[in-house]
């Protein structure tokens, strides 16, 4: 199946893209987690998101959840690698499936972390963003995790199921329960060092043998999420219809840039899922 | 009193801008209908404004009416002729009154109507947009009114009461009760015609002799209502961050192009009043 519509993120820009597509009676794939954008729900109390005043980050994803049960969208719990442009459409690689989709909206939010010395360098060489994704290639060997989300802890737990052995740095503050073959390092990463591939990572006060290091935010930069697509630092250009420089890609949301704010996240999902329907009207105009 | 910030308009995104701005802590002007925008009462259902599944449009207004009272904002009932550009400040004619503010937001919606012949070369001799604004000029005179908006009733019984006469043209089907000197003339006006000034409308059946043609629409063309800001047609021209070309002036909302849709003002709304603000805070910096 081609989706028309595939949304990445399910903050408010993600949301309201997808609820816009739906009752315009769109195909829609709405990726993320089900309990919404952490970011979302770790709000204690939001001021100037007109018509729900004074609400918690809490109740405001409940009520994003539900105006989705209403119009019928679900959420389908996949983290995207990567997104191709293939011409016709966009393959979105999710782990080993490859997903398919006439237009995407980007909405998957900020990346606040810089990258790490070496960690662009050996993307796809030992660097990797997805737990889920590429944990069989390391099977039975060793590897770190550089824990920045929220699913950090769980992801590494998963993958000391799969791996010899895992080391895990919190950098958000939580830890998972060690085990025989998953120790937590309370050392700051400076850097990943190796020749043609990771070979360890190097903290304030050691080297540390590895064969990947798995970086887990949550979010990923947008130029390695989508090759192609025009950035400027950590943020997709956009232009005031939320297109991007790749015809049937839009961004919104934090992505999209400055203000970090809910009521402009959902504002802007609403005029990217607009100009995606315009896309898709405009492709099937010429197919005729 | 100088206000940090002005807002024109009371629809979604006006109502957002002056939310935004007074959990900032700025001082707020915000001019339009304390009955909201006409186009969100009118609305029968609205699907797609996140976190209010399938509201009414009388709902939505009450909700965003109830959050202005919530924060400590009110409306203020003046309608504004023009907005002047006086260097460090906007003057807001409103009337025979000039209000002030460091920094003017216009969510004043988008006009659907087209100028009328002559309506732009009379424009200030014999043509005004404003009732309350002008009717003392033609005291003792005969005018016209074309009435396009849901207040042109009443503001052509308040003309009668101190003009000499009024003739009464319905442009949007209501029509108000005749008087001795207020008569309904149901023709299709097609110009303003004159020499220096206004002199008759002309309509499809005959000519009638006038000193004054009000024109009551909702929203006034924005090029007439802010001499200099540029415009593309019906919109004003805005960058990604609701810039105009007039610094510490910012658009948002329907006239700052489409879509026309709820959510995407109140977003809109947000990025002004946030754009505002770190203009006031710029401003500040330069005169420490």
């Amino acid at each position: 199946m081609r989706y028309d519509v595939a949304v990445i993120g399910t903050g408010p820009a993600g949301v309201s893209a997808a609820i816009t597509s739906k009752i315009r009676n769109k195909s829609v794939i709405l990726l993320g987690s089900r309990s919404l954008s952490p970011k979302i729900s770790k709000a204690h109390r939001i001021d100037n998101y007109p018509g729900l005043p004074a609400i918690s980050g809490s109740d405001l994803a409940k009520a994003l959840k539900a105006h989705l049960d209403e119009v019928g969208v679900g959420i389908t719990e996949k983290q995207v690698g990567s997104v191709y442009a293939m011409g016709e459409y966009f393959g979105l690689q999710c782990g080993e499936e490859m997903l398919e989709a006439t237009t995407v909206i980007v909405a998957s939010g900020v990346v606040q972390a810089k990258s790490l010395e070496g960690e662009d360098k050996f993307l796809g060489r030992g660097v990797s963003y997805c737990a889920t994704c590429d944990a069989r290639l390391y099977k039975g060997r060793p590897v770190a995790v550089l824990g920045y989300s929220a699913d950090s802890v769980n992801e590494a737990q998963f993958l000391s199921e799969i791996v010899d052995s895992v080391l895990y740095f919190p950098m958000n503050g939580e830890e998972p329960e060690e085990s025989e073959n998953l120790k937590v390092v309370r050392e700051k990463p400076l850097a990943i060092v190796g020749d043609n591939k990771v070979a360890a990572v190097r903290t304030d006060s050691g080297e540390y043998n590895i064969d990947c290091v798995f970086i887990l935010r949550d979010a990923v930069m947008p130029d390695k999420l989508i090759p192609g697509v025009e950035t400027d630092g950590a943020h997709i250009v956009v232009d005031n219809m939320m297109r991007t420089n790749l015809d049937g890609l839009f961004a919104c949301g934090d992505i999209a840039g400055k203000p970090y704010q809910y009521i402009k996240a959902a504002g802007q999902g609403n005029i990217a899922a607009l100009s995606a329907i315009t896309y898709l009207n405009d492709i099937k105009k010429k197919e005729v």
